[in-house]
């Protein structure tokens, strides 16, 4: 349970999983118990339980993510902490924004790093999932390439933190027929993409 | 600014902490400068202004924190999300939660892996800072040897998150001789770490 390898470790996160349930059971009770566990997850992580009424999942968003796992296709991290917590797929996990190509591309295009990377995927014939926990610019290219037919995207992933541009680019998204998931708002992160991936991937386990 | 590399994202970072200083100032009116952009810092990687009220630094947390900086001591992370956030360090940035030792030592003592990562550092002779942005079990590991002599610890950035145990250990910490900073109540994680060490890692270059 949540990555812990210990009998400590399992006890500590089972007994914080129970207290979870009991602050936010009411508020995610009409939700399929994959997206519970993913609420569930994201305020384990976070110890924030405003989540439970911030997270907006799209109908397709599950099984469309669980079929990309179930198939090993790729998960594309804006940045690196998210790839880090992500210690349990079996596919493979990419984040290319230290990458000497993105670099290029940014400088050229005067785009941030993060979008730079999404493009870079995108010409690299990338499939599959993209975790997106922190740069908004990130999305809104992931977004664009979309629309243009330039990248397949099996769902989004979409979690950037912060009081520019977080919450447009993700109400931009909610608007897409990506199947996605979103925080409103500022709020979001690296632990929230962390926590929603770890849960998709320990679903697509059962 | 706050690692951004290229033109679009230094404005939005600096727009970001525009708006920041704006909610929170009143709140960290009586800190030092350094201390404000600690604060400032993580309340724009988590959008999460609350933590103007959480955070506790003790006195002697900065200055221990950048002499220890200046002489690139290294850094201890808990667990790996930590150590991809720390991308700016001159030192080493250390993490052993997939060391085959700490495995072994998890296992024989029953201890989780993140605190047998503290062991193991302290048998190596580590010395500097340690950050903790997710496991209390490393946290009270760090007090435990750090009381007993037995690891020499210049600052310990303490916000481990999590409805058990988290704000227990940093209770404990807040009552210690070493150098610290925490967050009250069961909120952190790890980008609040990461908020802070870059923020020290930047101020040590002033």
């Amino acid at each position: 349970m949540m990555g812990a390898s210990t009998k400590e470790g399992y006890d500590i996160a089972k007994k914080s999983r129970k207290i979870v349930r009991s602050l936010i059971k009411d508020q995610i009770k009409d939700l399929t118990l994959e997206e519970q566990d993913i609420v569930e997850r994201i305020v384990h992580s976070t110890a924030d339980s405003e989540y439970a009424k911030l997270v907006k999942i799209s109908p397709n968003f599950v099984s469309n993510s669980l079929k990309a796992l179930k198939n090993k296709e790729d998960i594309l991290t804006d940045i690196n902490m998210v790839k880090a917590g992500i210690t349990q797929y079996e596919g493979n996990v990419e984040c290319y924004i230290k990458n000497e190509m993105v670099k290029k591309i940014a400088k050229e295009e005067k785009i941030t790093r993060a979008a730079a990377a999404i493009e870079y995927a995108a010409k690299n014939d990338f499939k599959g999932i993209i975790a997106i926990g922190n740069a908004p610019t990130a999305l809104y290219k992931a977004i664009e390439l979309y629309e243009a037919g330039e990248i397949s995207i099996a769902s989004i992933v979409g979690v950037p933190v912060g009081f520019v541009g977080a919450a447009d680019s993700k109400e931009k998204l909610q608007n897409t027929s990506i199947p996605n998931i979103t925080t409103n708002g500022p709020k979001g992160g690296t632990p929230v993409a962390v926590a929603i991936v770890n849960s998709l991937i320990q679903s697509s386990k059962k």
